[in-house]
């Protein structure tokens, strides 16, 4: 049996995580709503602590503990967004974190973790060898493990910026976000259809991870994928979990190609001048690309972070 | 006699303008207050109307002018942000603006100028042709001429980001701004200064044009100068107008190398995740090399604007 979290979870979880997160600003541009024809408003969640929405889930699992249990620790295996997460919230709360981590992971994202206070754990560069490891802490030290996405607390954590949103910009038509495990698209969902299920809700997937895509269209979930895409947020797979919840409640999934991300990274730092990761993008290249008609409508975009190595600007070559 | 605008002028270009412009949002960086020692909060004219902080001042210069004076309408020489801005507060407003361009201007700008609604005029590119060019506009159309800098209305409304910034940040013990031709550390100055005499006002200026600096450490105006910078902004010399202003009532004006400046950009972008121009990032280089002590204290800084071609980063070779 799967449970899902309720529209009351993510208003306890908001009013759980407020003390401890960004309320982040919602912007928009000029140049893009010309474009589009559109008035679209941007949920910034680059302005969000350690510069992603993974705070929030992450946050609202951390707070979510009991204090016998908090006082063993939480665990998790991301080197990405999610780990950093956990990691500043276990430490805001003042206890500890360890995050599971593959031998082969680059040593800046390990430097990241280990700054944000959490200890490193490596394991071979498997799925199962991931998952081994984390079990392992758990049965050993009694630590409580915390999935990325498929875990209804990081769920409704997530969705606590959909509600943000919502209660800022009145009258939207359609609330947009991108889709990688999940985790995000289903807080978004049952945050916004459990405000106003008339709001059209609907998610954003690059091509070359376009699994979730294809998930939504066949009823059954691809459990597996070679993703090619610069997005990283978005290269995992839904769970379970997340493919009912977004099978049961979203509105449609529609995908970019990845020079249409490319552009729509571009023309968001241009126009907004904000510094957004390429996993926000997805949304506003499928809208760019005329896989949606917003012509006329309010739209809502979450953007999820603003991580990026600005070494490697994906627009130069 | 020169004039110069007094506390009350900023107040009431405040009101004048607040319906037309942004209120812009104040962010501080987890980062860049551990590397100073000190609470640093940027005030985000980036994400002001036409990308800059020029559109306070020309929209105050616009919006003061009497109906039949307006009708006529508004002139200035500026190929830059000042140009786009008088454009936009023209336009809004809905009366003729003219810009007066050297032939030489990239093509971009003069694009953007009529982007913004402006005419534009083409001179030679000295600044005699250009004044000249200027001067027959207000002779032949009864236009206004805006100076970018030299100008009271223009000024006191530069002089509103400070404001706000007072506003929403209590006790803070120094407020700097970058330093060109002197209009926004005009502002600047006599706002803080009439808001809290003990406040410090401190200027930043790039060591390859370091007019500024000079004439406040001589007390006699550097009025040429051969600027080597990347800051396109703060490359013009002081008017007597804004010479006056700051050596009467600004603490000091620090300096800072290219390196640093690139490095304090770069940093902003990574810590606040946001996107601004080299001109923002002479008074945290400053702090950054150790010109000014800042630690322990509560300092806020006038980011100018966002406006830079991102195929060009400075950080990049």
């Amino acid at each position: 049996m799967i449970t899902i979290p309720t529209y009351a979870d993510i208003l306890a979880a908001h009013e759980r995580i407020k003390p401890h997160i960004v309320r982040t600003p919602v912007l928009s541009g000029d140049a893009i709503n010309a474009l589009t024809g559109a008035e679209i408003f941007f949920k910034c969640e680059s302005f969000q602590r350690i510069g992603a929405f993974k705070a929030r889930g992450a946050t609202n699992a951390v707070y979510s503990l009991d204090d016998a249990t908090a006082k063993r620790g939480v665990v998790t295996h991301s080197s990405g967004n999610h780990g950093a997460a956990l990691a500043w919230a276990a430490k805001r709360r003042g206890i500890n974190a360890v995050v599971v981590v593959p031998e082969s992971a680059p040593r800046t994202k390990i430097a990241n973790i280990r700054r944000a206070g959490a200890e490193v754990v490596f394991c071979e560069s498997t799925a199962a060898a991931r998952e081994a490891a984390a079990a392992k802490l758990v049965a050993e030290r009694g630590m409580e493990f915390v999935h990325p996405y498929d875990d209804n607390r990081v769920i409704a954590g997530q969705g606590t910026a959909a509600l943000e949103l919502l209660e800022e910009v009145s009258d939207l038509d359609i609330v947009m976000a991108p889709l990688g495990g999940g985790g995000l698209l289903s807080g978004t969902t049952l945050a916004t259809k459990g405000r106003d299920a008339n709001i059209r809700v609907i998610g954003g997937e690059p091509e070359g991870a376009n699994d979730g895509f294809r998930s939504f269209q066949t009823g059954v979930r691809v459990a597996e994928n070679v993703p090619h895409t610069i997005c990283d947020g978005l290269r995992t797979c839904l769970s379970e979990r997340t493919f009912n919840i977004i099978t049961g409640n979203t509105d449609a999934i529609v995908t970019a190609t990845e020079d249409n991300v490319v552009r729509a990274m571009r023309l968001t730092w241009e126009d907004l001048k904000i510094v957004i990761e390429p996993s926000c993008c997805p949304p506003l290249a499928a809208i760019m690309e005329g896989k949606l008609d917003v012509r006329g409508k309010k739209v809502g975009i979450i953007l999820t972070g603003g991580n990026v190595d600005l070494d490697k600007l994906p627009w130069q070559t």
